[in-house]
């Protein structure tokens, strides 16, 4: 290891004084990793996390494709699989781009593998297509992800799935490529197979309301269709001024059979397909609307705006009320056919338009914003908040709503439950101060259990791993704190872990 | 206890893995239940918490009845001591009433025993009238308030006031309801003796501008006029807009001997309604607006928007303004008269419309909202910020102005003190947070001390005691982390629970 | 030690309680101070503090005086070094300046040698004079100080740079006065001795843009040129409706040698201005603008409003504007001539205009307010967040920023770093917190380094030693939870300690 008694005498280059990575070896998960250092915690949190480690699986929001399990095709290469899709990874390498601690090679997006739209600017970058060399960037940039949960992630799945015996770095990345290459080629790391090994019992999907379902229709034909199941997203279809729109609501009207002509077709179109979702096996459906907003309107104004909205003519403003008003009536409409309504407001997508403009979304420039829930929700929850069958779930990356509005709301209204920290801070430390600034007001029991929102596969046990930690180092403190019982805080580590989220998304017909 | 062994495999009913709590006995409270669990920190804040624990309780704001305290009858029935009255514990059950998770039998507030308003509309359901029933709902769901305060306190409550042995359950509820009403049948749990027996110095109770007094007056004619003082809250008198303020005019200005015909003879029968509350010992008033806003309008604006209210014609923006000039009316007042200040904003009342209807407000709908300070203040500030008499104690259900906005203030005008974390944040975590948020700028000497603001005689001491733990494990830190030497931290501790609560509400002719 | 036995029985005056704090001595600094109190971390922690603690301090953000290391004459009083210009100090002990538990004879910023302005109101109090009055005003308040950041400098300072043994009181303060005094005149107590013996490597000013730099000059003369830089600062002339604008750009063009008469010329000048301060060894431009906002405006308008402001006719909704478009033109000049552009919004200066108009502006009256940086800093972000010459530095007083808008923005625009925790936050636990709210999101490498931001030059050592020490707790905690590896924590803690500052701060020519 370096000594740093040169350093305060002369100047230093900015790369000098990198420890040699490679002295590192053999690589392995440590078993208390993120359980609490204290020593008086860390075996109660060791008992605790004991009980739920083994739980199944329940994983009921992600961005996992239905395809890939009903294809259950290899995986591709290394780059594809880890890093090309994976805007938390490709936004930290493309952060550090002009850096000179970043990694070698990366200037922006395209040089990770992300590639141009056609509707690109001329003179946009073209995308680096060696995908060993995509992961030479990523592996020559580790150290830039040192405390975040992108390299807890991604420590668990190369070192737990892919069975990887060294640290990534410019040194290791080769031979950790042809490792994975190796891995990647057998037939226990195709999907179903890794499904069986994650122990996952459920794993929900998101899918576009106009979307056919097929792969799941599939999936049901070989008997995984209670183990894989469809979430309704009808995000563009609410949004009348978007790009797209009308051809996406004509997409709706020809999924639904029904063309959509004014206001009434819409929303028999909408409920046509919700129906089709539970048959489906759905559970949920997910909005992630900018606002929280739920003010509906009266009729004769929402069918005005679709009228104009279908002429072409809707304002902005009419196009965000409508919006709002689209929240209250999928809120009326769960109320009816039981599907969990799941909120994911507050995120300013595409915050760099030229970004979007030449690579399209989720490249990992949407940004959370400041978001009010207490008046945005109160429509819903005045109207359904005491509904037998209507279930909302609200999602935040605002965390300073979580101790001032979700968990008052949530600890009050009996149809409101409060997600598992998202996205941005779906964190160790995020986690901690979701339970403690939650916990006082809306105890454990009006949260949703874990949910891990996630696009890669891999990566999902990982996720339900880390949070079964984090709620036993939790639970731990209350107990050495003497304000839980011990036989209560091992009943509660399963109910987060396991039962919880499987009671806040009850099939429809429960 | 359960072994989960059977969990992963199949499915799992919602109730069968429930821990059998009848097998945990006898029940106690750990000596050092809410002092951190480090090793090194347990023995520290264990002398600190030594220093404090027998410190007689100064409880400066709070719910209770004068009555109370002046009748000096038994209390009632077990379900009317601690669950009907709580909005904290009403929530929590009606928050899982429509969950598996919940108690069996509570569908809404009335099966926690809260009466339909008189004019509650028709259909309303009525309230359960079985206190032995309302009890077994509470005790059956006391999984739920796992990790809250509500659990905290209770237990507390339950065990070292009433030497309950077994911990709330479906099946240990009939035997708790039992000990209860037997203990409540003897002497010394009348509240008098009880009173004493918690070591209560003083307590201010909080009463309407318009009150006669009467029980005070009782009690001071029984030698209790030093312990037991009103404290002045106007709210009412000063929203212009809101039902029945008319009639409650009226009656100020009956209870002041001057009929209120403008502004002039408004703000008499306040002032005159001040000078009784300080004859009967009163050291603050109390305000609990929405906003924080004490922006003035000029004595025309003012005359002009009361006459308009008198003959019911004030708009809502009209009452707004006037309710902010009414916060700068008071703190004048307060200027003149000696009276504390307290201010109590961002909390939006009634959430739920329907609820607040049917059973009328403090059912626990109530809604911490982002709360704006330094703005708000700013005109009351720069007028008495410095002024001698003049004493502000700001609350915030808000945390994220505890570290922007008002520690900096109270960090340097000398009129303003940060109160204690207020409802949901008087909590364990709350109290932490609160702690490391605050004293980087106001230190400790500009906050007020400990708060209880309780409706629940029965959990004054559970409060107090609790916050003295808190800040026991506070103040540990700092010490272990050599940022305060050991005899600084005992003598803050000594402040913060008795000489701060004290010295922020001084009696008005001091 | 005081007994606390007599409390409960009686009354309690509000000083009688005071422990004697003459009974403590020596003073010392404990080697662990700041250090994790848990005994898994501290040995961690100290390991890492180990390899920081002798690394040169990089100062690249301040406001010491350059003539003070120019002239390099003694330095005055201690109530002069410690007392008057130090805003966090005068600001606590006026915040007790009406409460028992205040230091005697401070009533306001004036007894504590805070001189009136020539222009101040009749009747304004008079400042103390008598230095040795003053300093015994801040010992006997020194228990206010306890938990605060300026205890913990001043502690620093007092016991390691100039050997004092007693902790400040009523009774220690003339026998600390004269040991100061002593100290202070020998020539090892000199500025650049100090400079020297603090291992201060460079240390930025800040300095008007229409400053003609001569103290840098004769800094220079000496040798000195890199290791004091200037900073550029041109808050002033973008704030068009402030009283003395006007004469500020008189300044500005008589230093630029350009007349300045409209938008072209004013432009011109600034962009002179900038050339001069690289020319003398600039890093950075700084900005304190109250608002984040850079929206730009279309030349003509720019223009416009420019002339409108010359003739003293625009209005303050032109000049907000102006000051928004200004940084958009700040960051457009950096783009081009390579200056950081370092962002400070989000504080309402002077919230108490009757102490302003009296002493004038750092009196201790400047007050955080919410601040929104997802939208405000949108175009300059989409216009040169991925330039390769464009370097931004956000900071804010608002910390719940960190996790939701600042280190999501930082985390993925090359341009954006997320500067330090900043004045109110430049605390232990603030510093802490930003680590735990920002590492998740920007990790490390998108923070500036430790930034001081101080005008007190005797605390520099204590602030950058205060952060090496939370940034090694910090990192001990990742290490202790199985998060990072010992080697990489060494390599991070050294990189924030030394490398990131320097690396955020490049020569312009780089």
């Amino acid at each position: 290891m370096q000594t740093f008694a040169s350093i305060p005498g002369g100047p230093v280059t900015s790369t000098a004084h990198r420890v040699p990575t490679t002295a590192t070896a053999p690589w392995s998960l440590h078993p208390d990793r993120a359980l609490p250092a204290d020593p008086v915690l860390r075996p109660l949190a060791r008992e605790l996390y004991a009980t739920t480690r083994g739980l199944p699986i329940v994983s009921m929001h992600g961005h996992v494709e239905a395809a890939l399990l009903a294809d259950d095709a290899p995986f591709g290469n290394p780059a594809e699989l880890f890093v090309t899709p994976d805007h938390y990874l490709v936004r930290m390498l493309v952060a550090q781009s002009t850096s000179p601690h970043g990694a070698p090679g990366v200037r922006g997006v395209q040089d990770l593998g992300v590639a141009p739209l056609a509707s690109a600017p001329a003179g946009t970058a073209t995308a680096e297509t060696d995908p060993r060399e995509i992961w030479r960037r990523f592996c020559a940039g580790w150290h830039l992800f040192r405390g975040t949960p992108t390299r807890y992630w991604t420590e668990h799945a190369l070192v737990d799935v892919f069975e990887a015996h060294a640290r990534p770095s410019a040194e290791t990345a080769d031979a950790l490529y042809d490792h994975l290459v190796e891995r990647l080629a057998r037939p226990e790391f195709r999907p179903r197979a890794l499904f069986e090994r994650f122990g996952i019992e459920i794993l929900a999907t998101t899918d576009p309301a106009q979307s056919p379902l097929a792969d799941h229709a599939r999936l049901a034909a070989d008997g995984w269709g209670d183990r894989v199941v469809p979430t309704f997203r009808p995000d563009p279809l609410l949004h009348v001024d978007r790009p797209g729109w009308a051809a996406q609501v004509a997409a709706l009207g020809s999924a639904a059979g029904t063309e959509v002509v004014d206001y009434r077709t819409y929303l028999d179109a909408l409920r046509s397909r919700r129906a089709a979702f539970v048959a489906a096996g759905a559970r949920a459906t997910d909005h992630g609307h900018l606002r929280a907003d739920t003010t509906p309107l009266d009729a004769a104004d929402a069918t005005r705006i679709l009228d104009a909205a279908l002429r072409g003519t809707a304002t902005p403003a009419e196009a965000d009320a409508f919006s709002a008003h689209m929240l209250f009536q999928m809120a009326a409409m769960s109320a009816e056919d039981g599907l969990v309504m799941q909120l994911h407001p507050g995120v300013l997508r595409d915050h760099c338009d030229g970004v979007a403009r030449a690579y399209g979304p989720d490249r990992g420039y949407d940004i959370p914003e400041q978001t009010e829930y207490v008046r945005a929700l109160r429509p819903v929850l005045e109207a359904f908040g005491h509904h037998e069958r209507f279930r909302m779930i609200a999602f935040t990356v605002d965390e300073t709503s979580f101790s001032r509005e979700l968990a008052p709301l949530a600890g009050v209204y009996p149809a409101l439950r409060l997600g598992a920290p998202w996205w941005f801070l779906d964190t160790p430390d995020g986690m901690r101060r979701f339970r403690e600034a939650s916990t006082d007001t809306a105890g454990f029991y009006n949260t949703s259990g874990f949910v891990d929102d996630t696009r890669a596969f891999c990566s999902i046990p990982a996720r339900h791993d880390l949070a079964r930690r984090i709620d036993a180092g939790h639970l731990a403190r209350l107990v050495a704190e003497h304000r839980l019982d011990l036989d209560e805080a091992i009943e509660t580590a399963v109910d987060l872990a396991y039962h919880l989220p499987r009671a806040s998304y009850p099939a429809p017909g429960r």
